[in-house]
Formats: C-alpha cells, structure tokens, sequence
C-alpha cells in the first residue's frame, strides 16, 4: 500500500532519514537529534526566562520532547510527568504502565511508580525528583497559557506545591507555544502525509455517498475509507448536509439521508504517525441550488486572498482579514469564531486566524485556511485547506480543492 | 443494520425509549428525565455538601448534565463551561461555534461568546453569570479529584478567581464521581451495545489478520471492522504480539509482522452513542506455546473469582484481591498497577480494581475486569471482559471469551 511508504522516492535529502525510520520505528520516524534540538531551544528560552525547570503533564507537551505515541492517553485514570530542567535530557515520571514504551524512547531517566494509587498518584516520587534535580529553590514553568490545561487533578497540584514549599511553580512564558508554533521538515512531513492520506480518502466519497444514504452511513464508512488509505486512526471527523448549506460544522453525524440537491459536507482530522490533517471537502448530490455554488466560489477566492497575506512577516491578524473581508465583506466574523488555525501534533494549534492574534508568520508554520460564510436564507458553507508557511506563497499540503462543488 | 437499532424488541419498558429515540435522535437515545433525574440528584449533594455551584470544564462533566455530544473536544483551543447551580437547570457558558448544537440539547439558558479570544476567553461573562446566578459570596466546587483535571488554562482560572475574589472555589467533594459510578439502564444498554458492536468486529478478525501481516495494517483494519459493525468512532486500539505474549498493553502498532505462533492480543475501546466498551481478546495464529495457554487459562480463572466478589457489598478491593491471587499468588501487582476499572462516558473511569481502592460496589456500576499475567520466560497477557454490578452474579456485557485462546 502506498500509505505505508510515506518518503517519497528520489528526495535525497530524506534518504538518511528513511533509513532510520526503516530501522527504528520506536522513534517513528524521527531522528534522536530532533528531540535533542528541541531540548536545546527550550532550555536556551529557559534561560532567558530564568525558568529552572519546565513541568509538563499533557500528551502533546510530553511526546513533543521525547517521542512518547501511545493511544493511551484516551483513559484520564493516570497522570504523566516530564520534567525538562535547563541542562540535560529530559526526566519521565510515569506509571509503570509505560515503562517499557517510554524506553524504547531516547529518554534514559525514567522514574515508574504504580498507578493509580489514590493516596500519593506519583507526587512523592516527584517531588523527590524536583529536589534532587534541581535543588530546593528552583522556579518551574508550568504551560498555563491559551489553548493549554493542566492534566492532573487540581487537589494533587495543591499537595504537589505543598511538598516543595520553596520552589516557585509560575508560567512557562510561552516557551512551548513558541516552539510548536514552527515545524521541523520531517513534521511538516508527517503532516503532508495525513493530508495525502485525507485527501484520497475524499477522491473515494462517491464511494460511499448518495442520494438516500444516512449520514451516520457516510459518517462510518468515511473513516473506514480514512483506514484503508493509511490513517493510523481518526479522531475527527464532522459534517454536515442541506442544500442550502448546513446548520454548524461539529455536529457528530445526524440519522438524516442525504438528499438530492444537497451539499454534502467532510471535515476530517486523521493522525499518521502521530500528526494531524484538518480540512474538509463539500461535495452536491447531483445539482445543487446555484446560492451554494456561489459560495462554494467566494470561500475559495478567500483562500487565495488568504494565500497573498499568509507570508513571513503577516500577522495571523492578516491573514483573517484577507479572507474576512471576502466572506463577511469585512465586517465580522461568524460563529466560528475564527477563519483557520495552526495545525501539527493537535488537530487545532496556535495561532488562531482572529482580528485578535497578532502571532507573526514565520516559515514552517502549519496553518489551515477555513474560510466560513453564510448563504442566503440558508445555513453555513465552510471550506478549509492546509498550507506551510514558506517564503513567497504558502505551500498547498492539502491536495488542490475542485474548482466547484465536487459531484457526487 | 443491526447496529442501528441499539434496542432489543420484545423489551416493552423500552418501547418509549425507543419512541423517544427516533423522534429525538438530539437527546442521543436518553429522555431529558434523565437529565433532569442527574441534575436533581447532584443537587441534592450539593446542599448536603454546601457548593452552591458546580463548575465544569471536561467533556464527560459537560455531556453528563446536558447531553451535548460532539468530537470538537478535538479541538484544545476553545475552552467550554457548565454551571450548575444549586437549584433550576444548568447553564452552558460556551464559544459561539456550538451554540447550534448545544441548542438542540435540553438546555435552554446558553451564553456564548466569540471564541477564541486571546483578551478575555469567555471569563468576564462566566464571572457575571456566575454572580447572576448564585450571588457575590457563593462556594463553587470544582472536579479536583482522582481521574479530573480543570480543562482551561490555569492563567485564566487565577483570573476568573481574581473576577470573583469573595468567592470560594473548592473541591466539587467528590458529587461528580458517586454520580457517575453509577449508570442509568439506558446508559448500560449503550455500553452493551458497543460491546457487542467489538463482539461482532472480534469475531471477523480471522478476516484481517493471517501470518506475514503487518501489526500495523491489522490495526487499520480493525478499526475498519468496528466501524462497520455500527462504531461511532474508535478512539482507542492497543495490541501486541509475540510467541510469549507481548511486552506491554498500551503500544501503538508496531511494523513487525504476525508469525505463526504469535499470540496476538487486540484491546479496543469503541463509542457508540457516546459510550465506550474496553475489551480485548488474544487470537493464536496456528498453535502456540503450552505455557501460552496455560496462561490464558488462569486469566479466564481469575475473572471467574472476580466475578464472585464483583457484587454489591463487596469492595474494589475485594475484586482485585480475589484476581491478584491467581496472576501472581497473591503478592502484588504487575506493572498495569490495576487488575481492572469501571467504564462508561470514558474508557476508564472510577473505580480502580487495586488494594488501595475500597469503593463500595453497587447495583448499576459497570466493571472491567483485566487481570494480566507474566508468562514464565516472556512478556504479558492480558484478557479483558466488561460486566455490570447486579444483585447477586454480575451481567456480562461483552460477548462469551473462548474457553481456550481463539485460533486464527
């Protein structure tokens, strides 16, 4: 199957890489030096922003550091500890479920304790590391900003600041947003293959799709298309159906049939390898009222306008407003909230396309284009795509959207 | 598709169920008496309690009062809010993108706002609901225990504090918890349903997985087969493989592929209608190693004497101690640190089957028991079945395990 060879033939600069991938699939399909270059970029920020150590409790924060894929995070019974101080590799504290995934890691110090354990889940154990980590006075970043969580209980936080009283746990200062914000080649790479993966899944609709067939139907049989052409799994996938659009764009899938005359819409977020896609594709069940076709062409010229701003040096503010501009005639925004969003180990990453983000582009940034506009006397039509931030145009990784309504 | 109608004929105390659920496919198949029977109950601990309101961020604690389903949770960059006050309905303070599908729920006070908003992400209208609602000096518990975390950033917690500052926000004492443990009938029929969906998926694996097939393509094609017989999703596949079991439950798939010999184990938690199974079954492919199947003969004896203790009056404890006594002679524990957990809106969920864990079982919990084994001179297996507490033998709710392990 072609999914399950992602480098494509003939790119030499990915020969070297290929051949660990081929070799050692523990650390799919990234090399050591990568995680090591994160660590670098962190602890070089850490400094800058006195931050002794940074505590990390989330799946993307903790396998953006060391590799760590495993679906298990689905169950919220455990918590899961890094701790990357300024010098040295980083340190997992974990239940001693993930002992034998996390070593088959780069991460060599790994502390196991047996969990659940209701009385002390592990804050002994890292306490203990704090101390002798990074002394009895340190400063510990803890990512608190938009778009981030704490993952473990609010009352074990409490009883972990209680066990190191001298040590200050305060804000990251943005350290891990500014660092995910730009991907390396081989992610940009893992992305590019989720879309590729997505987008023949899309070209398969016809497929599955027709006049009288349920969406829970479409829904089902859509991401078993997603699988067959190479997603590891699918955590996303929303729609929608009417022939005048559809009424919102998360919705899971309703018992109606599609009709004739519908716009049928996909949005999906399939993983390869641990990275996400994130657009969708609306498709007309034989012909469609001629207001939909008509928006379907305002969203796609507001991509384009969208591709003129998103350029090293625009802000994500620019960005919005190129394409606001086009699908609200400038003088709002819809219910979405915003037009597009970065992309990467998350189905949705900073920076958000709002008139409020002033993140500045820079190159190997992942954003997705997801311009929304409502049709007369109708519902919404949404149509979004995916592009690298390069210098000049953004490079399209999400395969080129029909010039009208896909038929179905 | 038998999938599609989730229940059995010829039950006539759920003849209006299934009135309501095909008229209603918004409620997601539950009466809004169910919601309301959960809000009245959580309220009632409330004024036992003192917390004049509960505070809710996660999916599970928003779905679990209101109903709304959606995979948007996806999604980490828009926080979402639940107010429950200590009398009338909830109230969803959330980002304007739902407000469509939140409106299709039974709740009918719905504030929203633009969202993201890197100013202020919805705290100053939660904190002047919040006063609205429950006056200036009001005790706000919020989900602090084993298996919570607070979904929003911990900046804009400190905020919102700093809105509200003469109120109290404390631990939610446990309300959220002794609710869930306990499922409705009509919450079980959603778990069963899904268990058999898995059943059915289990019983084609000889369709998918043969010797010389990657682990990888096995694992796509499973989640195919759950998809067709009638998953929702399928957030969650682990497996393993190896003549002696297999190194550890929670890996992704690896690329090695299935020799003869292997044991090979699938664990899957599928959704249906927002509830998960968690089960697993261990296939041979052709025959195996003798202490292989010794080995799985214990599983299946140690979740026979669970199945003794797992009854009301009768402790977590007791289910664990009752297993750990045939895996491992009663001396401990293995690196899963549990030998089971309860199931339901999550793949996991409270209680844990550990010593420490002295829960009292009760009529209406839904269990996994999963004891695992060493196998002398190689790795773990693990067998996995779901059951629900009743008074006297609990139910099984997962299909029938092969009495000896399942060829392919």
């Amino acid at each position: 199957m072609q999914a399950l060879s992602p480098y494509p033939i003939g790119k030499k600069s990915l020969l070297k890489e290929i051949y660990e991938y081929e070799r050692s699939e523990t650390l799919r399909g990234f090399l050591k030096t990568e995680f090591e270059a994160r660590v670098a970029r962190a602890q070089f920020l850490m400094g800058q922003n006195n931050v002794d150590a940074l505590f990390l409790t989330t799946e993307p924060e903790i396998r953006y550091f060391t590799g760590y894929l495993t679906r298990f995070w689905e169950s919220p019974s455990r918590p899961w500890f890094l701790i990357l101080p300024q010098s040295g590799k980083p340190i997992a504290v974990i239940p001693s479920i993930g002992t034998v995934l996390m070593a088959k890691t780069w991460i060599s110090d790994i502390r196991t304790w047996s969990s659940p354990d209701l009385e002390d889940d592990g804050l002994t154990l890292l306490a203990e590391t704090f101390k002798e980590v990074i002394g009895p006075k340190a400063s510990i970043g803890v990512p608190s900003g938009h778009e981030t969580h704490l993952r473990m209980p609010l009352s074990d936080f409490d009883r972990l600041k209680s066990l190191v009283p001298e040590m200050n746990f305060g804000h990251d200062n943005g350290i891990i947003k500014s660092l995910r914000l730009i991907k390396s080649e081989v992610e940009i790479k893992k992305i590019s293959t989720a879309c590729e993966i997505a987008g023949r899944a899309f070209e398969r609709v016809g497929e599955i799709a027709k006049e009288g067939v349920r969406m829970d139907s479409i829904f089902r049989a859509f991401q078993g298309l997603c699988l067959e052409e190479g997603a590891d799994w699918v955590p996303y996938l929303a729609g929608g159906r009417g022939a005048l659009g559809y009424g919102d764009v998360i919705s899971p899938a309703s018992i109606d049939p599609l009709e004739s005359g519908d716009v049928l819409m996909l949005d999906t977020g399939l993983v390869y390898d641990g990275y996400f896609c994130d657009f969708d594709r609306n498709f007309r069940v034989g012909s469609c009222d001629p207001k939909a076709e008509y928006c379907y062409q305002k969203l796609l010229e507001a991509v384009e306008a969208g591709k003129q701003v998103a350029r090293p040096g625009y802000t994500a503010r620019d960005v919005f407003e190129a394409m606001d501009k086009i699908v609200t005639g400038g003088t709002g925004i819809g219910d979405a909230g915003r037009l597009g969003h970065g992309l990467g180990m998350q189905l949705t990453e900073w920076p958000s396309l709002i008139k409020g983000d002033l993140t500045e582009l820079k190159e190997g940034m992942v954003l997705t284009l997801e311009p929304g506009i409502e049709i007369a006397g109708g519902g919404l039509l949404v149509h979004e795509d995916n592009f690298v931030v390069r210098p000049g145009e953004p490079e399209q990784i999400s395969p080129s959207a029909p010039s009208s309504l896909w038929e179905i």
